[in-house]
């Protein structure tokens, strides 16, 4: 039986999501949690890795388990055995041929910003930009990023993905003053590459005369070296058909 | 020669501002990155002690030295020294007569509370209050709480106040569907009295037949034994004439 779950966490103290030898992995805590919860060890699969530091708000996993488990006890179950920064929002059964990683349509990042001064209940979760950030600019600059693109630009190496094309079908700013959020939805996403757009686009919100559809037609990272932290990068969304 | 300092803090790793004998306090922490900065043991006061878990956007501190200290100085020298959950926002020289605590006039506290499944990356920073909480109730016995009265109900013991009354200038919710944000300005609160307050009005919130009135006028703490977790409080401003 297969089984469909949607994840939050803080990435913060995490090696990222994908299983590590030297443990330390989202993955790792969730199949332990599983395990405890079941006594099966199972495999679970994510939409796709996130980054050592990188947070979730809705992360989907599946996994196989000849286990009749409602819902509830799928949620308090393992929510039980997981570190508090690990948290499971929802459960349910999924058909066979559904994928976590295979299946996901569109997906969406969100990159949290704040204006001002460093702020400690923000540190390890979001991006201190200061004052001096015009957000009109890199607006501008990131709707150049839809449609559909080789984005090499913004790759970095050791992705292993077959080709750099990818689809943008949205970017939007939210900008209240203090937070600043950057929205970015595409079929899929490159390694590191929100968070390298995210660089280029602070560089250009600081004066960087950076003209973003050249940039991405050069095709070459070399031109976008940068590389933002993973601090204000949460995976937002997961779209299924 | 008198400086004043503004620092932000996440309270969650700290034993709270007051300086303990087994160490842990944030206190301790600017106390010992000023002695590293100066080479002088230098006793640091606050507005006011923050409890356990409790953090600050905004906390006002002075302390005595005889150095001539520039103000980028002293936000350069003590951030260097103090680990990254502490950091000091902003420095000035002040007058002799100025005190952190004796001249504050008032202060105002934010209570950041969310909806929906509780999330890791407010874990310890906001309190999840589920979906059934009636914001409207909340604010409308909220509005009891301002004027001049004996907060008895509101204090906990262990406090050491002089007198239980206090002026309470403004109470007010910001709901934006996701957070609810209870923010209360006084010119001084008791031991706990936000958070037994803000204890009474999610009971209120979840359906609780409580009057506010009538809760004040008993002036015994018997009648709202309940204490809100530390996890949500933020110590927001502090004003002086």
């Amino acid at each position: 039986m297969r089984y469909k779950i949607t994840l939050s966490y803080d990435g913060s103290g995490f090696c990222g999501w994908q299983s590590q030898k030297s443990g330390g992995s989202i993955q790792d805590a969730v199949e332990f949690a599983l395990e405890k919860l079941t006594g099966i060890k199972t495999r679970v699969t994510a939409s796709g890795r996130t980054d050592a530091g990188v947070h979730a708000l809705a992360q989907v996993a599946h996994f196989d388990i000849e286990k009749d488990l409602t819902e509830k006890t799928v949620i308090g179950g393992l929510n039980a055995y997981l570190p508090r920064s690990v948290r499971v929002l929802a459960a349910e059964r999924a058909n066979d041929n559904f994928d976590a990683r295979k299946s996901a349509k569109r997906k969406t990042y969100m990159y949290l910003m704040y204006r001002g001064s460093e702020l400690p209940v923000l540190s390890g979760r979001a991006l201190c930009i200061g004052d001096n950030v015009n957000v009109d600019a890199m607006r501008d600059a990131a709707r150049f990023l839809a449609g559909t693109h080789d984005f090499k630009t913004f790759m970095a190496s050791g992705g292993g993905a077959k080709t750099s094309v990818r689809t943008v079908y949205d970017t939007r700013f939210e900008d209240d003053k203090f937070f600043v959020k950057f929205y970015i939805t595409a079929n899929g996403f490159l390694y590191n590459m929100v968070r390298i757009i995210v660089a280029q686009l602070l560089k250009i919100g600081k004066g960087g005369n950076i003209d973003m559809r050249e940039l991405i037609a050069l095709c070459d990272r070399n031109n976008a070296k940068e590389l933002a932290p993973p601090d204000g990068l949460y995976l937002y969304d997961v779209k299924y058909e």
